[in-house]
């Protein structure tokens, strides 16, 4: 089917993101719990820039040279050495505004810098406390669109998948979409709307065990709801920014 | 959670099998369209043997050694050089009884010797129309379990992750199961089972659409059909027996 329509994929893992076209897309990185709902929260919080990086050492090693805000999780909890988690309740206002933070997480950090090798057009963040932004910034780029899950060591997740299915519910239409996982994505995303918390639960996600058992289902919830932290993240030149 | 229960995962594509347990699990190797649709055919109609082979070459190379039905696809049509296609179809009873089987298609026979090389404990092939059989031997193995969909060209597939769910609605709770990928699946399945044709014409699935386009829906509707050629399949020494 020839249309004029931008294409849309869905990549349900790292591993799979080779199998799109990469150079010719905005790629959206999905990191539902939790690093692209806390990047979401501390720029709509008035932090200045996010900048991802790969690994913890990076991470420490910036921490030496500028003034930042040092943070990230391994197995979903604060890494050795940094300062901050990965908890979107870590950075309100009084204490992220205009401050640079430097983030390394276990999956989302890892999958942003794929789609850079790659040479994606176009990288932003997205999750549902932003899921508006994302899907307005989508529409006026009128560009393809590769939705990236960033999953659990490339084991495909349920929250990044519900995640693209929703912003497919939201603006599906407007694209060609022929493949599969986009179509896997909107059926898990009709069948867990009414209450994605729930859904979670009940599905005994991987993610939702593992932070539940740290005591995080205030995070959980936090990162299901849709536009609390309603903000566009763009990457440009090694920086998450708010537009 | 510790129980007595073995494990059991989805891998939705070749590319994520490496993230599983292989060497401790029977791998069932799903390609619903066409491939263990067409091995479990042949084989219940009293094919002796099937060969499966990676490339044409290979096929075409034993042809010319052994006395044998060479057949394969790429793309969804019969592979230049071999004489027989992919479709349940062409393998009556009163064409294939007793005879050898080479066979190479796009998809299933790779993911097989994914498993191959990887020392899986056992591996056998899964179609809804050998089901009950599928899962008859998973419960009476009592081992781990990776339900290994052959996907196309690696993307994630409809057709194949619905036969997951069906495996998993079947005997899951006789496994532990601590993967979103089989949560998925379920869920796929519970809103297909209904009507798996339909659903898979109202999902627009890239399988469906391919296959239909070379007039190939009679066959679509077999491979989707539970239990038309309920026997057992398992890989041993280099062949696919009925057991």
């Amino acid at each position: 089917m020839t249309n004029n329509k931008p294409e849309l994929y869905t990549s349900l893992s790292p591993s799979l993101l080779e199998l799109y076209p990469v150079e010719k897309s905005i790629v959206v990185i999905i990191d539902v719990l939790r690093a692209t709902s806390t990047i979401a929260a501390a720029l709509y919080n008035g932090a200045k820039h996010i900048i991802p990086v790969a690994s913890v050492a990076e991470c420490i090693n910036i921490g030496k040279q500028i003034e930042c805000i040092t943070a990230g999780e391994r197995d979903g909890q604060i890494a050795e050495g940094l300062t901050y988690g990965n908890s979107p309740f870590e950075y309100p206002r009084e204490f992220v505004e205009n401050k640079t933070l430097v983030l390394t997480t276990t999956n989302g950090t890892k999958l942003l810098h794929m789609a850079l090798d790659r040479n994606a057009k176009g990288i932003i963040t997205g999750s549902f406390p932003n899921i508006s932004a994302v899907c307005d910034y989508l529409l006026a780029q009128k560009q393809n669109v590769i939705l990236g899950c960033a999953a659990w060591k490339n084991r495909v997740n349920i929250e990044d998948t519900l995640f693209a299915g929703a912003v497919i519910d939201r603006i599906g239409k407007h694209f060609s979409i022929n493949c599969d996982s986009s179509q896997m994505a909107l059926t898990m995303y009709n069948d867990a709307k009414e209450d994605l918390f729930e859904f979670m639960k009940l599905k005994n996600a991987s993610h939702y065990q593992r932070l539940s058992g740290f005591g995080l289902e205030k995070d959980i919830r936090y990162c299901l709801t849709e536009d609390v932290a309603n903000v566009t993240v763009v990457y440009e030149q090694g920086k998450l920014l708010a537009k």
